[in-house]
């Protein structure tokens, strides 16, 4: 019978029940990924890469038009290139996976696949920087990086996974810092616009700073279980690689100098964020700017005389001003309605022979079922409409659920209460002691996730040690 | 002073007088990519990352358009998996790349790093194909590869290099080889229109087919030298590996059936096709198709009053219908103009003082160096048309050359003396057994490129035994 081969949108398991169950449901029925035979890496299926290729496209064109340039390294790092920083190796070098045969012979000298590429660029960088005519070199690729981690989660932590990581040299210590804070909000307008993710951009603390930097940025949102997911980061590392990897350049004025260096990159991972952003109990919901699909049309009563055709232009109509695809499969209406549900997808077009009658359709959001009667002749308007108002919804909920779940703590046992009982993030003042971020870490199960560019004065002290303060710090649990 | 950090463009190496060194000159004079400290491994610099991005583009574009989907596959293959194929691990596993540690553990099995991805594709395959409902699959990847090459040379034969991978599943062996025979038509025209270089569509012989494919099919396009360049591969496997990796699917008829596969591919190595092809002793020659900048504005007295203004002017108006850029800086005209030759921008736009009093500019063709003096209100309607006559002329100056470089041999001393005398390509009938076309291997010094789907009748007999002839083949030398 053909209806054997039909397949079914099975309920998934609700957030509240077991959020990481509903969260590996939505990305296995959403068909975003799928597990493979080797450990810890994925299969990143068609509908999951095409969200990746529009956050690709999205950045990329922000980094262009911000004068950086597409280049693409080697995926090895000889074991000597990779032990020239010394924090940086320290850093990486536990997590890294090695090639030591090429063919059927054993290599001189064993070769990491990167983990990163601070030190493949800087390599680069020792052979072309000679002048300050040479800089600022502006650079940036797409590639996937290996990290061998024990433990791993479909596009929040894998062995294998995708990303772009910039790489930039600059004339002065400023530029460079000016460069890290331009990417950090190069990555917080497309978290927050493009993928209505509200995010605290802040400085990580040295403890969580990336292996070689001076210091580290990072953009972190929060998910429906109050849990924090770093969402990219930007690096300065003023002149460690360069005088590591003796690279050096004639300045204006003739002397001998280092060029100072920034990194940033964001990655996959932004997938995750999305689900657990913005995905309800019925699956995935997309903001616009990234859904493969941002109208589905579903004829309605299909076989009545004249639907599908109706249905069929208007789909290639609507394919002039928007992503817009028609499901005239034998599948039931109520299949269709669950399955474009769980993928997501912003706006549901359902047209029939009433409907045309009419000369209107019924349009249905996502992300609050609300359904609109819309004359055939509004599309144009409507659509774009609705999406706004979607994406500015999606925003806002998640912006709406962020303040609802932070917290201030100004006493140590406050900070340890809301700690193990409410989810979410905590704010609360720190001395910039490594011990007292160890003693939070150990006892209220915290970890400082950055402490924001905004600054607050909650209070003067420490809220671990009571000595004086010297930054407001969110804590929170994270991915 | 300022005199001694400016760049010069260096005369390169003749191409006549050593075109290996003709070659590499380019790659490294026109910024395409530089060597790294991993052995047979390049850094592809934005220059040259540029153009591949406008073939990917390009290519994606068109694999889309024939309704393929992006995914990504890992890059480690398990011993195990690459092992099921026997045909596939005995091509593959002497030139693979061997992880065998993960940090400091030593990994209970190795995985290579993927050299081609038939074995993860299937395995992927084996887990998501059940019924005919799931098929066609037409998937494609872009990632890099690596395969363990001795003798490396930049973009023709790296261990690392850059491509996309078609993998398809079909329900019939008909619509298999129907995908075979579209996507080398796909490859073809990409070269010929966008690329300006004219291929031969052709079958590959046995010993020169894929690992594990039922019969590979190639472009082979001529270079410079009269060494053929392989631009492009499509194979059809049947269902060999559908049987080793156990995918089956039941059927419109209720039976368990084996579904038809193909690959297909296409790499970085049509950047060194561009080169051989169209290059000349001033440097790369750009198709406008993948050239990063398509005019390149130059202004001339760029000191006197309005000639900047005017030039940057021009400019802005360009880049709404061409890839424009502006060299203002203080280098000479000298400089400027063999600088963009060797980078083979297509378009050279002069501007000066007299040219703005004319209401005029002056356009120079790179590839035939023709001047054209043009009224600056003509630029929208010239620009294209020059743009479009550059490509047609890069196409049919490089099928006009093949033409003459090849030849016709119907006995086996001629054959010979052409292999050893004429570079060019060879057509001559062959038996279809192995024992003759190793002999023209040995003897001759000729491979054999591929039996081309327009085949010509030279002889009745094989140019090499006398025996009845199976198919004309092309016989070359190759890259």
């Amino acid at each position: 019978m053909a209806n054997e081969n039909k397949k079914m949108v099975d309920a998934i398991t609700s957030m509240d029940e077991d959020f990481a169950k509903w969260y590996t449901d939505i990305v296995k029925k959403a068909e975003l990924m799928d597990y493979s035979s080797v450990r810890g890496c994925m299969v990143i299926q068609p509908y999951g890469y095409a969200i990746w290729e529009h956050m690709q496209r999205n950045l990329d064109d922000r980094f262009k038009a911000l004068g950086h340039e597409n280049v693409a390294m080697p995926m090895f790092i000889p074991e000597s290139l990779l032990q020239k920083e010394k924090d940086h190796v320290e850093g990486f070098a536990p997590e890294v996976a090695w090639v030591t045969h090429g063919g059927n012979e054993q290599l001189q000298e064993r070769l990491c696949v990167r983990p990163t590429s601070e030190t493949l660029f800087c390599d680069y960088y020792s052979r072309v920087i000679h002048s300050y005519r040479d800089l600022p070199k502006l650079y940036n690729q797409w590639c996937s990086v290996v990290r061998w981690e024990k433990t791993t989660r479909p596009f929040l932590r894998s062995v294998e996974f995708h990303w772009q990581e910039g790489h930039t040299m600059h004339e002065t210590a400023e530029e460079a810092i000016a460069e890290t804070e331009q990417m950090l909000n190069c990555y917080a307008d497309f978290l927050e616009n493009d993928l209505a993710m509200p995010v605290i951009k802040g400085k990580k603390t040295d403890k969580e700073k990336f292996a070689g930097a001076v210091s580290t940025y990072s953009v972190e949102a929060m998910m429906h279980d109050g849990k924090a997911l770093q969402s990219g980061t930007s690096h300065y590392f003023g002149d460690g690689f360069s005088k590591a990897f003796e690279i050096q350049f004639s300045g204006r004025d003739n002397t001998l100098q280092y060029p100072h260096q920034t990194s940033w990159g964001a990655s996959t991972r932004m997938i995750g964020g999305l689900i657990m952003t913005h995905g309800d109990d019925n699956g995935l919901v997309l903001p616009p700017a990234v859904a493969p699909i941002q109208v589905i049309v579903l004829p309605i009563a299909q076989h009545k005389e004249g639907v599908l055709e109706k249905a069929r232009e208007l789909t290639a109509r609507l394919k002039t001003f928007c992503r817009a695809k028609i499901d005239d499969s034998d599948q039931s209406p109520g299949w269709k309605f669950a399955q474009y549900e769980m993928k997501g997808v912003p706006l549901r077009l359902e047209i029939g022979p009433k409907d045309i009658e009419k000369n209107q359709c019924v349009l249905v959001r996502r992300d609050s079922r609300e359904k609109y009667f819309i004359g055939l002749e509004e599309l144009e308007t409507k659509i774009p409409e609705l999406l706004e108002e979607l994406r500015k919804g999606l925003y806002e909920k998640a912006l709406a659920r962020r303040e609802a779940m932070t917290y201030t703590a100004s006493a140590y046992d406050e900070l340890c209460d809301l700690g193990e009982n409410k989810p979410g993030l905590i704010k609360a003042m720190w001395c910039g002691e490594l011990v007292c971020e160890e003693k939070i870490k150990q006892e209220a199960g915290l970890s400082s996730r950055n402490m924001p560019l905004e600054q607050e004065q909650i209070s003067d002290v420490c809220v671990c040690c009571g000595k004086p303060a010297k930054a407001m710090v969110y804590w929170g649990k994270a991915y």
